[in-house]
């Protein structure tokens, strides 16, 4: 198979005879990106508490940046005189920024979601100022200043900072809506992300638009949201609403939605890593899963072990000289001990955060290898 | 000269003839110390927002730790028991540690001093409960538990940790103290310091032990310090207790004392290495300086640069894309921008206070080895 390195194509590399699984390879303008994987997320340009060539060793192929945040905090013109974001931010990998949908949503209408990608957005509740069909007007949280989102402003910024993958504007309904109200934010979903990608195809650039699939927790509209969008150009797709409450109703969507996806292109997860949700949704077929959950787990001072996770504050492991898991190869295990870890978690110091953050994000890549390697075998 | 690599000594690399300035080595187990040289304050066992191996890389060759918050946390039983601080938080390099002294009586007395080496001493004043001539009775700012700081107990601690430069424990009177008052001081910190070394040279361990000039902004009771403390088989000095208010009163005390001190052996200023003040105390002879300042500064968004230090939060660096000073080597400025430096700060994030600290370190190390040249060259 021909890859053009400068542009956006799948190769399916395996396919399960057991499952949907599949390993894959995502070329991008910036690199591969192997699936299944676990795509971190770096809201400012940065993980937390790491900076991007120690995320570039650690191994994560593909880096999630938010829109929203960047827009207001340098500011895309800022990043794209800078010469896009990987040139800002000094990653020389695959970079994916969001559309602001997501934040600008949680602002107005909270979020029930788990897998809420921003901090201190409920400080905020009340900054969004009119919602129609032309987007959304809301305040800066940085200088008050009016700011408007629109699918054109929302994919311009994103040409700014000129991710490999982009995402359409889309509104994130609450969990709790009428049915009514949820087909009706379904159909003004479908009509931006429909602009949006017109805005793209004019200046492609290079970049990969993946459609966000919605329709809440109901099937027929998350059929029809699958029927409206797979019928548009979009290299790759995206599963974005709210899924549920529970990991049951999140499992029962997806297995719902995933058959209903072309095998062809690929297929993201938004907001969802975690790791018994990824022991249930390998076999659907997903190819990348973002997710700040290891890093804020690590922030928390719980760390990723194979035996399950493991509290470092917990007294036990003051005097605990190992690694903080024995077989690991990352710079965390290699270099010090469970008690210095501890330590540092109990005398606050910021270092203990980096560590926490660089073991766990490791766990993540060498956990999507083994299903990498899991799939390849035929077993899963 | 044949240097003992497992023990501690001071060689003389140049004299100037122009002033009190020499190049020196002061060699410890653990590896030599360039002289004179900027020490960093890693108050935990760590420096803030760094890992000991970026530590390393920087090149610092001396790390100042704190028995103070070391004994309360983890304490010196854990990092015996890990095989000493050098082991426990893996640094191959020359340690120095302190008595715990400055940090208790910063609690007893609150402080004037502007070196202040812990931050949240103010919070727990009247948790020491007795001073006498047998020590310092605190209460624990971590579990309230009751605390006995004596020379001996100070000591011990400081062998447990297996420091190559330990300090004995000394009284850190007020700034504002009756003359009466400072003298009875000065009485009890010779006992004191006294009964340190008989502690430490029962069991040397290959350390060497500091001994602490005090005597306030008194120059008699400088001199009388002096004629004790020097009497005394220390293997080099520190110069301690309060210098004033201003740096013109600092460096008249130390201009007095400094030529009072034998040439054969090192002196070390305990809390001053700000640039100004290193500009006017180089000449002095003072072979190493520590500080928390250029961390705590960078922490502040305050860069140090060769022509004055630059307040990287400025909206002038939001599009400045050169690194934070255009000839440094540092791993900053090597993969960073201006712009993005501020853009971190700018967004609260800790990736910030890492890359700010690196920069700075590595000046205050370029700036010292040009101190070594500039001495070397005859120029100082």
């Amino acid at each position: 198979m021909l890859i053009d390195t400068a542009t956006f194509s799948f190769e399916i590399v395996h396919q399960s005879k057991k499952s949907r699984a599949r390993v894959g390879k995502i070329h991008t303008p910036h690199g591969i990106i192997n699936t299944p994987n676990f795509v971190a997320v770096g809201t400012n340009g940065t993980l937390k508490s790491l900076d991007n060539f120690q995320v570039k060793s650690i191994g994560l192929e593909l880096m999630f940046c938010n829109t929203y945040h960047l827009m207001l905090q340098p500011g895309s013109q800022v990043i794209k005189q800078a010469g896009g974001l990987h040139s800002f931010i000094q990653r020389d990998m695959p970079i994916i920024t969001d559309s602001g949908g997501f934040q600008v949503f949680s602002l107005a209408y909270g979020s029930v979601a788990s897998e809420l990608k921003s901090s201190g957005t409920k400080k905020n509740a009340g900054s969004v100022l009119k919602i129609n069909d032309e987007g959304v007007t809301f305040r800066s949280y940085r200088d008050g200043s009016l700011v408007v989102l629109t699918p054109e402003s929302s994919v311009q910024a994103q040409k700014d900072m000129g991710a490999d993958i982009i995402i359409p504007f889309d509104e994130l309904p609450p969990y709790h809506i009428p049915l009514a109200d949820l087909k009706h934010s379904l159909d003004r979903t479908h009509a931006w992300e429909e602009r949006s990608l017109l805005t793209h195809t004019k200046n492609p650039q290079g970049q990969a638009m993946y459609g966000v699939i919605h329709g809440g927790v109901n099937k027929v509209l998350r059929k029809k949201s699958i029927d409206f969008l797979t019928k548009l150009p979009f290299d790759g797709f995206a599963i974005g609403g709210s899924m549920g409450k529970t990991k049951e109703e999140m499992l029962d969507i997806l297995t719902f939605s995933m058959p209903l996806l072309p095998e062809n292109k690929p297929t993201h997860l938004l907001g969802i890593a975690d790791l018994p949700s990824l022991e249930k949704l390998m076999p659907l077929g997903i190819d990348t899963f973002d997710s700040s959950y290891p890093t804020k787990a690590a922030r928390h001072g719980s760390i990723f072990t194979k035996a399950g996770p493991l509290k470092i504050t917990k007294s036990l492991y003051a005097t605990d000289f190992t690694p903080l898991e024995e077989s690991c190869s990352c710079y965390s295990c290699t270099h010090y001990t469970k008690a210095y870890i501890h330590h540092l978690f109990k005398a606050r110091e910021l270092t203990s955060l980096t560590l926490a953050s660089i073991h766990n994000l490791h766990f993540m890549v060498e956990k999507m290898k083994e299903y990498r390697i899991k799939i390849l075998n035929g077993d899963l």
